[in-house]
């Protein structure tokens, strides 16, 4: 329906369980009419910024995502990224990220996202932004953000669409993440009462969004209404 | 050495994979003359605040701490204790401590110590402290710390030891835990050049010792010549 109106249509995913590929596979056998190309995802950016600054990674992520690095030289890490690695997230995963950076002169943690937690269908799950923080305090060291709510995350889907922040309007379920980084970057913001949405989020006390909506489909309504 | 010289003397530990017990009879093995009257540890001061609270935990600890509790009601859990649970520290009990948490009205998370890691044999390891940050950040709360550098922690130990706080002197190798703890709490502390122990530790930007010293045996030394 949005892109049927003429409006144009990006989507911004802090997805790093799959390759964008996946991601989008997957909602093609949902109905939607979705490519790659319409997907803003972590780790195509975090791939720029390692190839960027001559950055070889270990990837403590999650197996499907893997693709997503295939020509990335990963001999040798001098950084570590991180992922929503799941199962990954073992305490052996975890302590050969942790000695890979304690033994760096200046350690660098490359974060795809810093979610605190999602919900799945069998419950609540913590995020990759929980042991980016186990790893940022036993380091002592500060991680980069590649994802939502980084500001430059935001401003390649905004560059993708050929839009200035202030004709773009953001929808997410998340008050930090989506809301706030989307505000952040001079867009408005529509929080659903959706997925991870709780009731506390409406007292939030850094973040408010331009409005709530019921559920995707009442952002939808309300935002052709606008046309 | 310093128990022959009349000096009276308390161990102050954060360990929390195995009970006191455990821990004085590996000392004994060693040829120490040390017996579970004279071991501070973070676990039995929780469960001496768990009873003061009315809390019945929730543990995520090694499998060896578990006899500790014995004697505290856990079942249907208001609050959940975080110790060093090395192999426990499962992507599956991580969650399920998350999800209890911010299932609470108002969660309460207990940490036993906050180090960031330690060594064993087989290289360096995550310590408590780390995945203490994880659930901080997930749940946005603070953990209650028991055990070092908590100033109760300290506080309790000099009280077994009858002993005012300036009179005493904190022999360790973790720079925050041991050294910045104790001088919080009023005592003078060495930092012994072994463990945990990083040259870096030399530039700490809040903590310098009163004194370093190679090892502990010219910890010794030192404090008996002054005598």
């Amino acid at each position: 329906r949005i892109k049927a109106s003429g409006l144009k249509l990006q989507l911004c995913t802090n997805e790093t369980q799959a390759t964008r590929e996946d991601f989008v596979r997957k909602l093609q056998a949902l109905g939607f009419d979705i490519s790659v190309a319409e997907v803003t995802a972590p780790a195509p950016a975090a791939c720029r910024l390692l190839r960027e600054r001559g950055l070889r990674p270990h990837l403590l992520v999650h197996d499907d995502l893997v693709p997503e690095f295939a020509d990335i030289d990963k001999t040798n890490p001098n950084c570590v990224v991180l992922g929503d690695a799941a199962e990954n997230f073992t305490y052996a995963n975890l302590n050969e990220a942790f000695r890979l950076l304690i033994g760096m002169e200046k350690p660098v943690l490359i974060s795809l996202g810093k979610g605190r937690y999602y919900k799945e269908t069998d419950g609540l799950k913590l995020d990759v932004g929980a042991y980016m923080k186990a790893l940022e305090y036993a380091c002592d060291i500060q991680a980069e953000v590649v994802g939502k709510p980084a500001k430059r995350f935001f401003e390649s889907a905004l560059a993708e669409l050929g839009v200035p922040a202030e004709q773009a309007i953001m929808i997410g379920d998340d008050i930090v993440n989506d809301v706030g980084g989307a505000q952040q970057c001079g867009m408005r913001a529509l929080q659903v009462r959706t997925g991870k949405y709780r009731p506390s989020d409406e007292n939030h006390p850094e973040v408010k969004p331009d409005a709530y909506v019921n559920n995707l489909a009442e952002a939808v309504d309300i935002i052709l209404q606008q046309l």
